[in-house]
Order: structure tokens, then C-alpha cells, then sequence
């Protein structure tokens, strides 16, 4: 089976639509009427495919193909992404799993063969997290690692929350999706990075998350002019946390794979000719394997005891802002994904995610995996953000034939 | 002669009151009611001593004592500070050698004798420069490095200018001091730095200010995911600003007596999990040697030059901000001050002061020089800032004793 490049690149910029702002990128900002449009679009594909659309109590989209038969409880295969959109977004992250999900989907459907178990398309509410927290609202609320009420209580910078909005424009629905015996949830993202581009793959097989560790960290000293305080009579903060700041940086030269990020860091008067008494500081450390990032959480936390030094009039201190654990994924889904690549005479690379996705979250639950396409120079989150016609089309024909695999499609035939 | 001690500290706190903040703290910003209350309080006992009070363009006051028969063409001593404050001032700074001035005028006042110059007390307008731009402005007026043009045209953050407030408060006069024939300016001033305090000295002996450069540095690399980027795929403004920093700060040690001051410096998007992509900071460098300035001057720019690596896609570029050349002060009037100080049986400390002074832009017309007193703590602008009594008056009675000897008062009788 092959999609429709022509009917997915159409869909995408159909999708692209809905929210475009005249300066140029997509806002469908979660579980705003942009958003809500955004969904009712996908709903309306998949109810002319004929297929049941399922609304869960927090909006989680879900359009469910039956197998020949009628409904069975038997290892429902579950595949997509979400659709709502940072402030300034592109047109592929998210949508591009979504899109290419329905694409499979009809593709599926229009063949007239029929797996043995449910295939699922899956669009969660709230991935991106940024009117309201946490990110992967939707998904870990179907987890069950987040509850109605707390969603529904979660309020956006004006103070309005998600059930307000969710009541506003009768988002949520009553469905359930216990019946279907999900087994498995695999998702098509674009990489957000540069590791296929500058490796010029085709395909990324992503083996597992990283895990996040944050951390802020606040350096005090004091406040003295500029003028008239001699260097040997300093309690300089600007230059104490500069130095511990380029103490953690060494820490990737030391743990393979750590990737550490310092990426807001905040002077105190933060004035010219006045000596810096405070600044604060975040850390975001990531690695893939859970004893690893622990080892780097210690050091970080090691590093900052060892520059707290109250006799020298400079303090440090720290707290945990944030945690993920890393996650493997299902080796099952992970070899599926690598298989369709190779059966497409396509250019693999097994990586990790440096990002989080509701693939991460639903790991908890079901065997999970993710396949990445190209982005060019690693951009998202912004208009620029940009795949080439064919870095998708790949994505969503191995999305397909992954599908196809994962649900028993005879081998000989695909 | 001697000062009136108690005298003396009471108008301090009498001065201290006008502008009181309620959480502590003084506010007499420039040109604002309480300024005008301020130099009105000084104006009220200048009259008190039948002394003859002179008011400019600009506002600045002036206090005049004339010799035995009135009005001569001879070499006035002049010596003063100002009464404006910052935001939220201690008692001193300014105000100490204001009110120690006229502490010393009514001592010579009462005692008498008259000397053959004309002594002169003045209170600059706007040292502070905190509403309105420059500080120092009523010096650089009265020096005629500044039109009046210029000054009523300063506007504060509310956009009102200086010479809707002059005129608003009936600030300005019309009075000019061509006909005093002034040669010298010595002002009495808090150290606002640590080193008399560290080095347990009575009374500063100011031989110059050091001159000051400000640059702003602009980092640039470029933004992106901190959890999907490689390390070595990074182009960290912030990485790449700390480490520019941390160079730049080491010229303190390659340069003798070299003050560099990283105050200021601000990330882009300044969020926790982005690579930033720019950063902004601000450079302080001081020295009172004019070569040895231009050449810490040429060190930076040097540095930046280095640091600046679009091949890397690691930009750097700077711009001078404000220049101010060092001043050496003239050595009749610094030997007048270490020789009061030695007759008061007190321990000076030649030393140069770190910031700039109504007595640093006056050494461009008159023989200038200046009197510290200890700080605790270095601290100043801040209710915080204090100097014992005991401090104040070693300061008043050298300032007073220096004042004598420059009018060439009898030494046998001092």
C-alpha cells in the first residue's frame, strides 16, 4: 500500500489554515476556538472514512477502524499526534502525525482489507503545554497520570481554565476507549533537531526519551559600585555563577551523551556600574539512561554545594524545578518501525528523543515508539520550522507500512 | 577653629528629614519638590549668616562670603556638593559636604576673621543623574561643558523635562560667579567604597578620579531546542558570552589598578529549555592613568574582535557607551588637605576616587581636589550607607582646616 503524497501535502497546508496568523505561522493555541477548529477538521475527515469518533472527558480526539466483524477486544493498534500549536508555530509539528495518521487511515480503509484488531487514530489535547500547564495534558490525562479535575482547574495567564474554555465551546465529550484493549501507540513527529539532517538520514528509529532533570540555581554575593570597590574586596554574584556555569558545562565532557543546557540566566540589579548581588539561574540536563541522568543530577547538585561558600560572603542554592524519567521504548515497535524503513529502501539512524511527546507519557502504558523525519536545521517551534515534500511523504509511507506490520498485514503482500 | 560637632550632625538629620522616606531612606531626586526643599533649607541658613546667595540658570546655589571691604576680583575658594539623592539615598552622600560646608563658613562667619579671596559654598544641581541625564549636570553647566539648552531639554521617563520643572518650581536664577574669580574647588564626600574602612584610615586624601569606559557587548549565536540539540551542534550565545566575560574579567590581573566591572548582562529568550540565542552585557572599565585606560580600552576591544567567529556562527559586536578621561587633582590643594590632616593629628590615605564627582568635572576649570570619609561597607545609595559620628567630624573639621589654609589663614594660629 502507498499513500496519497498529493491528498497529505494538501491536508497538511488545509490543516496550516486553521489559525494562520497574517505575520505568518499557525497559532491553535490548546483549547482555544482555533484549536477546537483544528479538531473539528480532523473529525470531519475521519467521519467521511466512516469511522467511529470517540471524544474523551478532557477532548482527546479518537477515530476508531473496526475490524471486519465489529468491535473485539483484542490489542487495538493506536497511532497519531496532537494538533494544538505553540504561539508561533509550523505547519508539521504534531499536525504531521496527525495528517499522516488519517492518510494511513484511508489508505487502509479505500484498500478494503481489514486487520484483526482495531487501528485507533489518536489526536491528545494540550501536548505543547504553553496556555496551559502541564504539556502532554491530553495524553497523560488518558494515562491516568493526571485527573479530570486537575485539568479542568488548570488556568491560563488571564486566569481562565481549561474547563471554563472546555464548557465555552463543548470541547469535552464522555467517551471511553476501554473496550479496545490498546496495546500499542506509535507516533510520527519531525526530529525538532539536527541529527538526521547533519547525518543525512532518511528516518529516524527512536529507540526512547531522554530524561529532564531542571534545576534553578541562585548565586548571591553583594551589591557594590562599580567605581570604588577594589577586585580583592568583590562578592561579585555575576562572576561566581559565571564560573559555576562553566563548571556544569564540563560536565558533558565527562558524562557521555549528557546534553546541559543553560538557558535563562538573570543579573540582579542587572545595572552597568553596579556589581551583581544576585543571579539566578536554570539548568536543564537530559540523558536517556535513568541511572546516568541520576549521576548527573548529583554532580550538578555536588558542583553547586562545593561553590556555596558563606565564609566568602557568596552563597549558592538550588531546587528541583522538574523531572521525567527517561523511557525505552517497545523494542517490538521500535524493530517494526527500522523493518519499514529498510522495506522502503529508506536510510535509517536509531536515536533518542531529546524532546517530550505524548509517545513518552503513553510508554507507561503501551508498547510505544516514534519515528522522526528531517528537520531543516534543527528549527521548531517557530514558522521557519520546515521539512522537504519528500522528507514527509517518507514519514508517512514508513508510518503506514509500520502500521500495516504492527497490525498483521500479510508480509508477502506489503 | 573648630567645628560646632553637635551642630553639625543635628542639620544632617535635619536635611536627612526633608524627603524621608516612610520605609527609610531619603528621596530628593532632581528637580522635584523635595529637591527645591532641599536646596531651599541650605539657601535659609546661608541667608541666616547675612552670606549672599547666588542662583543660576540651572539652579545651582551659592553661598558667598566676600573679604574685609567687600567684592574683589581674587581667587575664590570654592568648595561644596550637592543635595540631590537617588531613588532611595542615605543621609550622606552629597549632603555630608553641603552641610559641612556651611558648618565651616559659619565657623569662619562667627569667628570673625575675614579672609582676602572670596570663599564660596555651592550646591550642585542633578549630581545623581538617576531622573534626568547626565549626572553631574549642574558642574558640567557651570564648567560650560554643558548649554542650558541642553539641560532644560532632559526629559525623565514620564517624558517631562527639566525646564518644565524649573519653571513649574520657579527653580532657576539668574545669577552668574564670573566676578568671584574662583581658582579652587575642594568638596568633603563619603568614600563610597571599602578601602579607607579596610585600611582603618581617619581621612582620604583624593588625588584624582579615575576615568571610566562603558561598552556594551552583543553575543549572537542561535536558538534551539535544548533537549533535541547535540552539544557540538550548538551555537550558545550564552556559552559564548561567559566565556568573553570570564576573558575579560583576567585583564584585572594583567593590568595593574585596572577596575572591570561585568554589571549588566541579559539573555535571549532567556527560557529554560532553549539554547540562547543573544546576549547583551555591559563592560565598566576603570583606571586613573589616561594610557593606561586606552589601553585596557584596546585589550576589550581586542578580545571581542577574537571572540567574534561568524564561521562558527558566533557573532560579537560592541559599541562604546560613555567615556569619561581620568583627572588628577591639583597638588596644591591635595597637600592642603594632607597637611590638615596631619595638624588634626589624623591618619590620611592618598588615594584616587573610583566614581565621578562634581569636584572631577570642575578640575577642568579650577585647581580641584577632594576629602573622603570612610563608608562601612563601601555602601552607598542606600539607606544602609553610614560613617560614625566621629567619621563625619574628622571629615568636616580637615574640610574646614584645608579651607583656612588654602585662604591662607595665619598658619601660627591654626
Amino acid at each position: 500500500m502507498h499513500i496519497d503524497a498529493p491528498r497529505l501535502l494538501r491536508r497538511l497546508d488545509d490543516l496550516a489554515a486553521i489559525g494562520a496568523l497574517p505575520e505568518g505561522g499557525v497559532q491553535r493555541l490548546a483549547f482555544s476556538d482555533e484549536d477546537l477548529a483544528g479538531r473539528n477538521w480532523v473529525q470531519y475527515h475521519l467521519e467521511a472514512l466512516g469511522l467511529q469518533v470517540r471524544i474523551d472527558e478532557v477532548g482527546n480526539l479518537f477515530g476508531v477502524l473496526y475490524p471486519e466483524g465489529g468491535p473485539i477486544d483484542a490489542g487495538a493498534i493506536m497511532f497519531g499526534s496532537h494538533t494544538d500549536t505553540v504561539g508561533r508555530a509550523g505547519r508539521l509539528d504534531g499536525s504531521l502525525g496527525v495528517v499522516a495518521a488519517l492518510e494511513a487511515l484511508e489508505v487502509i480503509v479505500t484498500s478494503g482489507w481489514r486487520p484483526a484488531r482495531p487501528l485507533v487514530l489518536a489526536s491528545f489535547v494540550n501536548e505543547e503545554g504553553v496556555r496551559y500547564m502541564p504539556d502532554m495534558m491530553g495524553s497523560l490525562f488518558h494515562a491516568g497520570d493526571l485527573s479530570l479535575e486537575a485539568v479542568r482547574e488548570a488556568r491560563d495567564r488571564n486566569g481562565v481554565s481549561v474547563g471554563e474554555e472546555m464548557d465555552r465551546l463543548d470541547y469535552a465529550g464522555k467517551d471511553e476507549l476501554t473496550d479496545l484493549g490498546i496495546d500499542t501507540f506509535l507516533e510520527l513527529h519531525i526530529e525538532q533537531g539536527p541529527v538526521l539532517e547533519t547525518l543525512n538520514r532518511h528516518v529516524g528509529i527512536v529507540t526512547g526519551v531522554q530524561g529532564l532533570s531542571w534545576f534553578e540555581v541562585t548565586v548571591e554575593g553583594a551589591s557594590n559600585h562599580a567605581g570604588t570597590t577594589p577586585m580583592d574586596l568583590r562578592r561579585d554574584a555575576g562572576k561566581h555563577a559565571a564560573d559555576l556555569a562553566a563548571r556544569l558545562r564540563i560536565l558533558t565532557d565527562e558524562i557521555e551523551g549528557l546534553r546541559l543546557t543553560i538557558g535563562s540566566m538573570t543579573w540582579y540589579p542587572n545595572l552597568i556600574n553596579v556589581i551583581p548581588d544576585r543571579v539566578v539561574f536554570t539548568v536543564d540536563a537530559r540523558h536517556p539512561d535513568p541511572a546516568t541522568l541520576e549521576d548527573a543530577e548529583n554532580r550538578i547538585r555536588s558542583l553547586c554545594t562545593a561553590a556555596h561558600r558563606p565564609e566568602k560572603g557568596l552563597t549558592v542554592a538550588w531546587k528541583p524545578l522538574a523531572r521525567v524519567a527517561p523511557c525505552s521504548f517497545a523494542s517490538g515497535v521500535v524493530e517494526a518501525v527500522a523493518d519499514a524503513i529498510d522495506r522502503e529502501g529508506l536510510t535509517g539512524h536509531r536515536m533518542i528523543s531529546g524532546a517530550g511527546h505524548d509517545a513518552h507519557i503513553l510508554s507507561r502504558c503501551y508498547r510505544a515508539g516514534m519515528i522522526f523525519i528531517p528537520s531543516r536545521g534543527g528549527v521548531s517551534h517557530h514558522p521557519d520550522e520546515y521539512s522537504t515534500d519528500e522528507q514527509i511523504i517518507h514519514g508517512a509511507q514508513v508510518l503506514l507500512r509500520s502500521i500495516l506490520s504492527l497490525a498483521d498485514y500479510p508480509t508477502s503482500a506489503s
